[in-house]
């Protein structure tokens, strides 16, 4: 096992109507002038927004707003957030919405705290030295960005998808009330079980350095979000099943699933960010659509785990050769993302790339990686360019 | 389920010679002028204060030390922490130990922060608005304080055990370095072991309001521990043990295991709360003693849960009755106690309590918990009375 860093300062207030205390906990954090940042107009037409001013103006707390963050969410609306808050003098964001307000919430407090170009730290130039201090009221349960220090930015020009980490970025508080997330499109709701399932497999998946109370707070995690995935399939509006994957979603990338190990994996990420770069899919989508021919690519090189997580996670039949055993928790979550009608290959994404495109994105995905990356593997462009392939 | 609040800002430093990494802690979380407060000799014996006072030394933050924190750790040694650091103009506290000197070092930061009689907390008569912050070198896997809001004091007129919790004293920061807990005796390590998965249990045995992904973290936890405590039995080197164990004992006290529930039952700790007052018995040990004829007390009225236990936990067979389930899964917990050489009652303790003596602690317990607690099962004084018979 490997030595390592936990550190989750957020301050996570779950349940029903817990939108309401969104003014107490601005005041808490020291929240003075806020910038409200969030996505598209569910979030205007569902009340929300203006459940949240309300509360704010009753409080007395003043706030500028700026809408528009989208899936994949753009440098673009970056600059003009960052702009924003340095004119109104805003000392604290407030993201409501999924992963892109949140993302693109990140990226603003690190353009507002640090001077010069705030794409230097999505493109490995220099790391930021502070954060604009930022609370969350979370719409999709999905990215985990409520709680992670993690956050994923594209630049429109060559459409390059990046992420940056610093502990700077979690939020001081995430509001999580499970019945926000209850009018998600199925898709959407599939896509963020897929994400939640996908940040926790991504630190399954080592050479080694693991630890079992670990594995076995992975392992629970990922039954929990299988099971639940699909009663919400049936029923989109189970209140429990909501809450189990919401807080799912955040102990899957807060640090807790990879405690001990070696930093993980990450190429499924990795793969899938050439993919949602260039074809603005779902990135929880993607995900599914790739790692099928990852896990057949890289599984003999790291048969344990595959094995571990074939038997404790997939609950497939103790029976036949290792191999045999890890291919078929292989299959088994491929049916698995299938039954919540998730892709498994680039086709049923409905990306219709040429060979031509596969290349670019594989040589793209190795720039962004700094040559090669892996941990179940070790991959490099060729490597990438094999799954791309075997994914179409 | 129910709605929670989930808040646990240590930043946790895990690893092999992570003490070093004392002073830019302390710097990083503002300090300047330190109580160093720990136990007993052996903090010095090994050298690790010296190493940690040299590390300060170097860095150039100053500091006074106070040790004497024993078991059950008594307000009087907390009233001179109080003093010797108004005198001192101390800022920040380093708690160097296990449960005890957390314990101790979190009521002096209590102390300071606020005006008036510290024992107010504990008796409940008023609540904290402030701790002076506090770090933790960890040398003791067991009470989950390095992570915790709670700390336990006894005031020594009339052996008084009271708890008190609140977010203000959550440590800063945590050093976890396993080795550091190698030199502790088999009997000290097997009551670690005890209070970190009772800690979890107290949490799990409840009427309802349980989440599927707290039940699965929870038992993962459970079943780690109970396969550690015995490699240590048997190896009490083992390294990676070592920090499957300690790294459990956090994450069973920071109120992950208990996310969703009805704040937990408790019980078996207030019961042992007054063993501990009344004898200074280690309290791993204590809770050992009392778990079983609670258990037996309580199980018909809270059946789902103590099968549940049985099978996940425990990992009994899946046949009979759910009672027999129930009592078969006690009986397993028993003799794992027996098996890391607990005791399951209080002879075995080394309690030698007349019946009187019973009474009396059975009379302590319901005024320290106002009357009636409980919620697997809700008890009475004359129910904590038939307990602490059944348990002679």
């Amino acid at each position: 096992m490997f030595d390592f860093k936990y550190y989750t300062p957020t301050k996570v207030v779950f349940g029903k109507n817990t939108e309401s205390q969104v003014a107490e906990l601005v005041k808490e954090f020291g929240g003075t002038k806020l910038l409200i940042h969030y996505g598209g107009g569910s979030v205007v037409r569902s009340g929300l927004l203006k459940r949240v001013t309300d509360t704010l103006d009753a409080a007395g707390i003043s706030y500028v707003t700026l809408g528009g963050a989208v899936p994949n969410p753009h440098l673009g609306l970056v600059y003009e957030g960052i702009e924003l808050c340095k004119k109104e003098n805003v000392d604290f964001l407030l993201a409501v919405g999924g992963g892109s307000a949140i993302d693109s919430a990140k990226a603003i407090g690190y353009g507002v705290a640090n001077e010069g170009e705030v794409w230097d730290f999505y493109d490995y130039k220099r790391k930021a030295t502070g954060c604009l201090p930022l609370g969350v009221i979370l719409t999709i349960a999905a990215t985990g960005s409520e709680m992670s220090d993690s956050s994923v930015i594209t630049k429109e020009e060559g459409l390059v998808k990046r992420g940056y980490s610093s502990d700077y970025s979690r939020p001081r508080f995430a509001i999580m009330n499970p019945e926000l997330t209850m009018t998600l499109p199925d898709y959407q709701t599939a896509c963020g079980c897929t994400d939640i399932m996908m940040h926790t497999m991504e630190r399954y998946f080592t050479q080694g350095g693991n630890m079992e109370i670990t594995d076995a707070l992975a392992e629970g995690l990922l039954r929990t979000v299988k099971k639940n995935a699909l009663i919400l399939r049936d029923n989109p509006k189970d209140y429990n099943a909501r809450a189990e994957v919401m807080w799912a979603g955040s102990l899957a990338h807060n640090g807790l699933t990879g405690c001990g190990n070696d930093g993980g994996d990450w190429m499924t990420h990795k793969l899938e960010h050439e993919l949602g770069g260039m074809y603005d899919v779902a990135h929880g989508a993607g995900l599914a659509a790739v790692w099928g021919s990852w896990a057949r690519y890289v599984y003999k090189d790291c048969l344990d785990r595959f094995k571990k997580f074939a038997l404790n996670v997939m609950e497939v039949e103790d029976k036949g050769t290792d191999e045999e055993i890890a291919i078929a928790g292989i299959e088994a979550m491929e049916d698995f993302y299938r039954s919540i009608n998730m892709p498994t290959n680039l086709r049923e994404l409905g990306v219709k790339a040429t060979d031509e495109d596969l290349v670019k994105m594989a040589k793209k995905c190795a720039i962004g990686v700094g040559g090669q990356m892996g941990s179940a593997k070790l991959l490099d462009e060729a490597a990438m360019l094999e799954i791309y392939r075997a994914s179409m």
